[in-house]
């Protein structure tokens, strides 16, 4: 993996995306002679987000993308010796000079795996200095976007598998970054496209938009289009004049829906007609500029009917205030009733989409049974998080010099795991999950059908399980510097992460006071926390 | 301002860091012969964040930034063409490749500037389809960077002006830009440093940083230094073998404070003598990784008062876990006892940081009367907003081809303050903040001590108000793609910030149920929008 200049992974993340400690630290391992020390850290978060039982692990091709770029400029290093003491022999900026990735392997979860309090999302070993350089952007790198798939995957289970769920939440999003990272994330999580177009175009997300309430008002009706005239969606016959024929449909739908036809507003209906003749096949109306019922309804029905009346079929509605779902039910009533009357019976399905700060609860109301809603497009609550907008993951060191190594805090919480380890996913005959195994890297792997002694973490006792199948969960990515196999598209990382959901139980997978999904040590590891715990090997 | 390269921009967002719908409309609006129509957006927030009465404007350079930038590369327009019909007029295309700033004029709010509901940060006026596609990537550079500084800002009142406040959340940001965003912002907001270096290198924000657990726990006694040997401060005299002279102190030390020679953690030693070896002027100890009392404090004040046998004063210990208010007190009392014991008065002043976790609770507990806290650094808390982390800034279009545009939607929240607008701010004679006025342009502007008549914001009556100075609030910044005027440095946003904060009344500048500061349109506005509303002029 040499470090040639990736303009994608420079905008992402760059080596001095960093916590000034890293650096002084680095100088400290130098300073003692242990830069070159083999050393391992995990990367793990300590409990589920949002108050459920799982997370999504997300962020790897972030990851490998970083470490592949992974070099320090020399603008970057004189920054450095900027900022740390005049006096540093010059020795140490040669180091960080020379400093790539060929020396660093990591082993991971695929992204999309479920993920468990202390299974670590990431094991990265290689020189201590360097492993410990990467601390921060690998956090910043695999913890939000973990934390966005988890909630895309939240807002996926409540919505169920018809609805069409959009972020749409770039606007919102921390930095501009943030927003990137979100469209990409929750795509992987559940959604099915984004507004955002840098997403499609350096992620292949599926984009998706159609116009705002500024396209409806900065219309007042009076404007005349340069070419209004459209031809037949079959290409045969004559071009019509479209203004002129959805002004006669208006008199037509106004009729049907007990309106007067001044009671539509002009400028909304210029506008939809103006966005009818540049995307006539894929033509929305955006119906809650003005009045939804006296306006932006009889002014789509009839740009669509004079559409229908061509061949072409309105692809949409977006609602965007007010109650979505009962105004959907409306509409949705007036959409079959005026396809009887003219007709037209396409327009009876044509999907309504909702938007406007709709969070968890709402989504859950949105998707009821009976519900009109087809299509919802989620921002702030989807690229932000509020619920909960940091996953907390952090990345400790287990191992240096092949010893383990533990953080032995008075505070229990956080205590960590010592040593280098695996990690397996034991699972029942039908499948499904029954608990995360740690181990430490030497031990045999444990056996489909044979029984197991375990700790379950925070338990006083052991216990025996015996699992029909056993899962390794840490695949190796990148050994010494060069990615082992191609990573998995993001459109397989979404295949893989509903899957992966569907083998949680019901119990695990239940959004509000879910079961506790159990992460257990082997026997090994357990008596190595013992024993360092106890002092006794320190 | 030409669409020169620039690297910074390109990382920060990009022309397609848009949402689709804004590609859609312009094609709309090209294909309606209004592509080049003169149109005007205001860019603003609803409602104050996090229950508060005010926000901080900022962004305003990223904005520039990007302005500056601003250009479809082929291959974004490639990418455009790829999602767009198939059919679509190439020459459209052809615009949208010609397109640049050249024609957008921006007037703004100065970074730093108190900001209340309904006044524009941004005002945005260019050709229709340029500054529409603006609208996304201006929202996501101002709202995120506008609820960081107002975040800091905050946290800044909570902690008074003496506490030294650090931003370490980079790990916890929704994303690597969302990073440098908020550590940039909250410095400035009023923070005094942030831990990423990235904010360092690229935007001039002091960074700090010193060491995590891991260094410590790398250590685990056995290793030997290279080279041990450290000069007395002044330069002059022999070099002293620092782990024997640590060794020695250690004794008194344990002697001191009642413990065994055995207690104190070896391998915490030999991580802090590392990093004194690399920092002997600015020794630091983080003191919790095993026990602060029986072994971070002993180990610490050893290693620092063996640099203080050479001349050199330590500088810092750092507490990440337990109640560090209470942690403080008893360190600063050992501190005490310690300096007078062994004749080092400067080691009773050492400053103690904490950092875990803290919130706004937290850190007025942390800056209470009497608290031996001298740093803070706030991670979580200040990068993600977990109170409210977006600020739901929207960007409406207020006029096009010179006329006034509204928006009308049945939800009254929703409705927007049509026509372009100039907006001034009425103090009273000591130089306080009586309300902000909005009113359209061609108004002459209010005169200081002439009465005036205005209409607050969701009053049913109008009232008279006579200031006794009057400042206008929105700076050009940028005319016809050119900037006007240099902006300010960070360093002096971060001054007029706290400078514009302490104008504030203490009643609008408390942080729990403020009173409300005013905002109120002018007669002539007023009247504006009681005749759009009643349909009379559309």
């Amino acid at each position: 993996m040499a470090a040639k200049q990736d303009p994608e992974a420079l905008a992402a993340a760059r080596p001095l995306l960093t916590d000034l400690y890293q650096v002084t630290m680095a100088l400290g391992y130098w300073r003692a002679g242990r830069a070159h020390d083999p050393a391992e850290f995990e990367l793990f978060f300590r409990q589920c987000p949002f108050g459920g039982s799982f997370a999504l692990a997300a962020g790897l091709r972030d990851c490998v993308r970083f470490l592949r770029a992974f070099r320090l400029r020399d603008a970057d290093v004189q920054f450095l010796a900027s900022v740390l003491p005049p006096d540093t022999d010059p020795a140490f900026f040669q180091h960080l000079r020379a400093l790539d990735s060929s020396g660093v392997t990591v082993r991971a979860l695929p992204e999309g795996s479920l993920a468990f309090p202390g299974v670590p999302l990431l094991q990265v070993s290689g020189p201590l200095l360097l492993v410990q350089l990467l601390e921060t952007p690998l956090l910043c790198l695999v913890s939000y976007a973990s934390l966005v798939a988890t909630n895309a995957a939240r807002l996926r289970l409540i919505a169920g598998p018809e609805k069409r769920l959009l972020d749409l939440g770039l606007r919102r999003a921390q930095g501009p970054d943030g927003g990137l990272t979100a469209s990409t994330y929750s795509y992987l999580g559940g959604f099915d496209g984004s507004s955002n177009v840098l997403a499609g175009q350096l992620r292949g997300v599926p984009v998706v938009g159609t116009l705002a309430h500024s396209f409806v008002t900065s219309f007042s009706g009076t404007e005349v289009p340069p070419d209004p005239m459209l031809a037949p969606a079959a290409g045969q016959g004559p071009r019509v004049d479209l203004t002129t024929c959805v002004e006669a449909w208006l008199e037509r739908v106004c009729a049907h829906l007990g309106l007067g036809v001044q009671d539509p507003h002009p400028g909304e209906r210029a506008a939809f007609v103006a966005y009818a003749l540049a995307f006539p096949r894929a033509f929305q109306g955006l119906l809650d500029t003005y009045s939804v019922r006296r306006s932006g309804l009889p002014n789509f029905l009839a740009v669509a009917l004079a559409l229908g009346e061509l061949g072409y079929q309105a692809v949409g509605v977006r609602l965007d205030s007010g109650d979505l779902l009962q105004q959907a039910q409306e509409i949705r009533g007036l959409f079959r009733t005026t396809a009887a009357q003219f007709q037209m019976p396409w327009l009876e399905s044509v999907p309504i989409a909702v938007s406007n700060n709709i969070d968890e609860e709402e989504l859950a109301r949105l998707a009821q049974e009976g519900s009109e809603v087809n299509v919802i497009g989620i921002g702030t609550s989807m690229v932000t998080c509020p619920r909960q907008p940091s996953l907390g993951c952090v990345y400790k060191l287990v191992s240096v010099g092949g010893q383990p190594r533990m953080k032995l805090t008075e505070d229990p919480d956080k205590q960590t795991l010592p040593g280098s380890k695996a990690a397996f996913r034991l699972l029942g005959s039908d499948g499904s999950l029954l608990l995360d195994v740690l181990q430490l890297a030497e031990e045999p792997p444990p056996q489909a059908g044979q029984e197991l002694r375990i700790w379950p973490r925070g338990a006083r006792e052991s216990c025996l399980v015996r699992p029909a199948q056993v899962e390794p969960l840490l695949h190796l990515w990148v050994q010494q510097g060069q990615l082992c196999k191609p990573l998995p598209s993001l459109a397989e990382s979404r295949a893989f992460a509903q899957l992966s959901l569907s083998r949680l139980s019901p119990a695990h997978r239940r959004l509000e006071q879910p079961a506790l999904y159990q992460v257990a040590l082997s026997e090994k590891l357990q008596a190595l926390v013992h024993r360092l715990r106890a002092g006794a090997s320190l």
